[in-house]
């Protein structure tokens, strides 16, 4: 059958047949999103469906308008997708015309790239999977935009940038920052958010799916000062791309600030008691988490049979990271879960 | 502010400000949409928000597997999308390399041929809007690919495309043919489902959109038994872009047996009385209709001053053609509402 090109953690629909566990019972430490989920949206669902009579608004100047109180950023300088990913491939479309990425990173920076008929450069981060500024100013001629995760998936890194914007400075160069992850992060000094309105040659990407735990809604958006450069986008956009569904509960979850807040409390608790178990582990090196799931290398078995085993004997599904460009097939990603889910995995990992 | 560049119809909210009309009075003739929609559905979207914790299933098994049983078409030989457009658009993308519409149509074929770089041929119908196959036969060389709309969008015409498709057998052309509007026809004797198994070089495109009258959900999809450019089409498609609302909603409306029943007792009913109303106006041609709309030339004054008018006086926005290559200043389309609505246009039309 035909079928999707890249793996991606979460497809727990295959899992669930390839290896016969209903899919109900599986822990899913593939995916990164918080398991809970912003409360009381069942009234507006019904509001969305009356509107799902007709086309969402094709300029989505609402939306971008919540998404604008939510960051305190200008609704002009937002344009909203279906999903980060949508921005992602946008951006390799309409930019010009070598791309580079980061890696180890997320797998679409570079599937988008290639779709778009654009040369990739790649650029490694240092063995702690830190940025390496001599590595890109080394590149620095050789390509024209550059994607960064930060913090980066998988690696859980987060790396202070305000050296690397000020370098870009004056030079013809896009700078793509993906901080779909930051709202994880303990506190918010590193999101490049404040440099938006002043350097006209920053992008940064953000997304519904992760920290509101609605990978299901489908809604993204990316934030510049460059109208330019949004203009573009604007023009080579597929029309509609997020749903009546989509724009609507994304308007009313930027509001949550209950629900923002008891997140936050959340992971700055589970993060920590996750990391530090698992470090203990003698057969396991955890890399040190700065967002909402920590990056495994294995010292014994490959990450493959760890997921294996892992699955049939205890239902719980990791993401083997062996496909990540800059990885081997000892590293493996989990999510941080709810307390008794991450006890679960512990346990799982320790009897292995 | 940066926008999208082309004009649709259905903006209702932007046409609400510029009027000042409340959003909710404005009687929307401008976008082709059932205006019956599925009931029952409240309880399915509280299953979806549950699901809204995952991503959707980034092959669409289940919801191919719905459209398989709705349609009587093998499930590979389905791709879905956000909407026919993502289809329209990963289609110019995928192809190789000149593309031809036939004008007038709907312009999103056009653009998404622009957008993907590929050349644009255009061909245009007979003066009556049916497709003439010598001007076909006569450009056969100029392209390899052909967006037909059958019935066409906004000439409700409807073609016998089974000599066509004659003609291309053994041409190494592509013929795409989007029966978005088929469903609203009064038989189904036109559409070339049939003749998707024998012949590799049809696309059928079709949508959730109109018929179902939810184009809020955004979902369409692509029929084809072409492995290989199904193939190529899954591979360059960006990922998850249908959320878990349009994938749930869209399974479910597919088997209500009792709206779609409904509705085509609706239309076979209103299409004619408003086409029989309409022809009876002495300033006005009103144009056959096959469809769930019916197009009209002005004899006196031009579609924008028909649309003002109507919109200050009557709170009844149409579709100024003017727009679509191969119309020109005086043409306009009606969607066929409910029998109130109906009547309260060709009343406004009347008296202007």
């Amino acid at each position: 059958m035909a079928k999707q090109q890249i793996k991606h953690g979460a497809n727990t629909k295959e899992i669930s047949i390839e290896y016969g566990i209903k899919e109900a019972d599986i822990i899913d430490f593939s995916s990164n999103i918080n398991p809970n989920i912003p409360s009381n949206l069942e009234n507006m669902l019904i509001e969305a469906l009356k509107k799902a009579n007709s086309y969402p608004d094709i300029n989505y100047k609402e939306l971008r308008e919540s998404i604008s109180n939510y960051l305190d950023v200008d609704s002009s300088n937002i344009i909203v997708g279906n999903g980060a990913s949508e921005i992602i491939y946008l951006l390799a479309k309409g930019l010009e015309k070598r791309g580079a990425v980061l890696n180890p990173t997320f797998s679409e920076y570079k599937r988008a790239l290639n779709v778009a008929n654009k040369e990739v450069i790649s650029i490694y981060r240092d063995k702690d999977f830190k940025i390496d500024m001599e590595n890109i100013k080394q590149k620095i001629d050789e390509f024209d935009f550059l994607y960064i995760c930060n913090p980066n998936n998988p690696t859980s890194s987060l790396d202070d940038l305000k050296d690397l914007i000020k370098y870009f400075m004056g030079k013809d160069k896009i700078l793509i920052v993906d901080e779909t992850f930051m709202e994880f992060c303990q506190d918010n000094e590193k999101t490049l958010l404040p440099f938006v309105k002043t350097h006209k040659n920053l992008i940064i990407i953000k997304a519904i799916t992760k920290f509101f735990g609605l990978p299901g809604i489908r809604v993204g958006y990316g934030i510049s000062s460059n109208i330019e450069l949004l203009n573009k986008l604007w023009s080579i956009k597929e029309p509609w791309s997020v749903n009546t569904f989509g724009e609507n509960i994304c308007k009313q979850v930027l509001m949550d600030k209950t629900y923002i807040k008891k997140s936050k409390e959340f992971y700055a608790g589970q993060i920590n008691y996750l990391y530090n178990e698992l470090r203990k582990l003698p057969n396991f090196k955890a890399y040190e988490p700065n967002t909402n799931f920590i990056l495994m290398k294995s010292k014994i078995l490959k990450a493959s049979e760890i997921k294996e085993k892992l699955l049939l004997k205890h239902n719980i599904l990791i993401r083997d990271c062996s496909n990540f460009d800059g990885l081997d097939e000892y590293y493996f990603r989990v999510a941080v879960k709810k307390k008794q889910d991450n006890e679960k995995l512990i346990k799982g990992l320790r009897n292995l």
